[in-house]
């Protein structure tokens, strides 16, 4: 039995523990690793012990947020996760805390509702605008470096302000962290104004290889093995890849075929606009996802199952 | 000579003045626009007469801006210039109102001094900041419509909060137009969410033709006069397109050149990473601009016109 909880109760619950983990989701983003470092620094910085759990190593690009990883072995009383909808969404090395977490700290509306406790603001555009008002509850003193760690939550789950999540509230969080010393130009140089060479022949790749179909409202895009093999693209660069086809002008359903490491294997990921429902696509061919982003994979030559989602696309617009 | 005034003086005098003209600069950008509407809109609603006026034809994108375009003859009894850093920039269909500019309302550091009074905040992101700071001194409702004209200034100008030029100040102007009404969904899809197919089409032209110098420090592109007729590109697409291989990895040097009307002419746009001075290249070639985006015209054979950008851009680089 979930109990929900405000942002004050959240903030107390927080300052009379003691020993904690904090969990991020797996495959994490800016918004989870940035709202558990933000979290972490504020415990540790009131003499608390607070470590991070993530089912997949940090990737690299977040070292700047310093998060002390959790050894597995110390000492841990009190269980947080941190913008984790669900508890599938820990991964395997953190599936035994399924069900011992006693605080969800979540901005997601199809949250599970798995924790003793849960503080959930499902208008909230990131995990990170929510620890902030947390945060500033508990009194603690946001530092550079934890104006840092929210501003990457903020950012990143916002598509640096885009995304029709964002408030007015998000714009001021925006101001008072960059007054409280949030480093903008690193951050946002980091995660949308730098383009790996990957990403540039990935986009290449794409640009010249891109099959329109429907009266160009289906771009499709099949990314072959030997152009994986010769760009070696990160898993990164594969979730931008495929969304960037629909904000072409006229495309509803974009569609990225990249082959899985079995022969014969495909993983397709959907993206549709406004008036398309992407989760219903991948759902006809045993997948699932969001209204707007989607994913599933079939099996077959790459005939087949081109054949295969252009039918189901074909059924979408129809619609 | 200039007189220069603060943001009070410019709002009383605006004031106390009827029968405006509202210049932009010529290949107007939102931020031109959108700052000339908000104050067109307001000295409206004041009961004045105010119009508007620019060399070229209004994008029909920026419609929904609704701007009164003046008809070249109705009365003119002041002339305000917005976000024009030179008179060259005003365009030739305008440039007899080179010296009759009674106020200048702009954020270049590199402004000419024109005008008989200069409103100038060369450490704002968009002249649209400083516009909505005057639109408050004047006391005058802001309406969702002039929300709208500001935003559009805001988010044009600072990549959508993204530019290194982006301060708290901007996000709590953000904050407060979209609190006044602005549609932040529609304004952020129309300008960062949508691709035209024309921009599509350049974007693979610039990916196949883009050139590198100094160790890839130096992405340089030559926009030929047949991919112009053959693409047919707006100017805003142009723009977009001429900052897109900044932001590259190891790109400190992005160069744009295309052809101007005038055969062996041509437009050259330089964008640089933090550690370049793009006014100063610009500079070195008659042009000028900001400290990331600037521009010139140089005249000669392509041959020659790269030989002395790329002269320029090696002395950049070796400082």
């Amino acid at each position: 039995m979930t109990t929900k909880i405000d942002i004050q109760s959240t903030a107390q619950m927080l300052m009379a523990k003691d020993n904690i983990l904090i969990l991020c989701h797996k495959n994490p983003d800016g918004d989870t690793l940035g709202s558990a470092a933000a979290l972490c620094h504020v415990l540790t910085a009131m003499g608390k012990q607070a470590v991070v759990a993530c089912h997949n190593r940090i990737p690299a690009k977040y070292d700047y947020l310093n998060i002390p990883v959790w050894d597995g072995v110390s000492e841990i009383d009190y269980v947080v996760s941190v913008d984790v909808a669900g508890v599938n969404l820990l991964g395997d090395t953190l599936s035994d805390f399924a069900h011992k977490i006693d605080l969800c700290i979540d901005h997601h509306g199809s949250n599970g509702e798995y924790a003793k406790c849960l503080c959930l603001k499902a208008d909230y555009p990131a995990a990170a605008q929510l620890m902030y008002e947390i945060i500033c509850e508990m009194g603690v003193e946001i530092t550079p470096h934890i104006a840092d760690c929210l501003y990457t939550g903020l950012i990143t789950d916002t598509g640096c302000f885009k995304y029709s999540s964002t408030t007015p509230r998000t714009h001021e969080i925006g101001a008072r962290l960059m007054e409280l010393g949030a480093h903008h130009t690193m951050l946002v140089e980091k995660f949308f104004m730098s383009k790996t060479r990957k990403a540039v022949m990935l986009e290449k790749y794409m640009l010249n290889n891109l099959e329109y179909y429907y009266d160009d409202r289906c771009a499709l895009l099949v990314l072959t093995r030997e152009t994986i093999l010769e760009i070696q693209p990160d898993p990164t660069d594969l979730d931008g890849l495929s969304s960037m086809p629909r904000d072409f002008e006229g495309i509803d359903v974009s569609v990225l075929i990249r082959p899985l490491r079995e022969e014969g294997s495909y993983k397709l990921s959907i993206r549709t606009g406004e008036n398309v429902n992407a989760c219903d696509i991948a759902a006809a061919l045993g997948g699932g996802g969001h209204l707007r982003a989607a994913g599933c994979e079939v099996v077959g030559s790459i005939e087949t199952v081109k054949k295969a989602i252009l039918k189901e696309v074909e059924n979408a617009l129809c619609q």
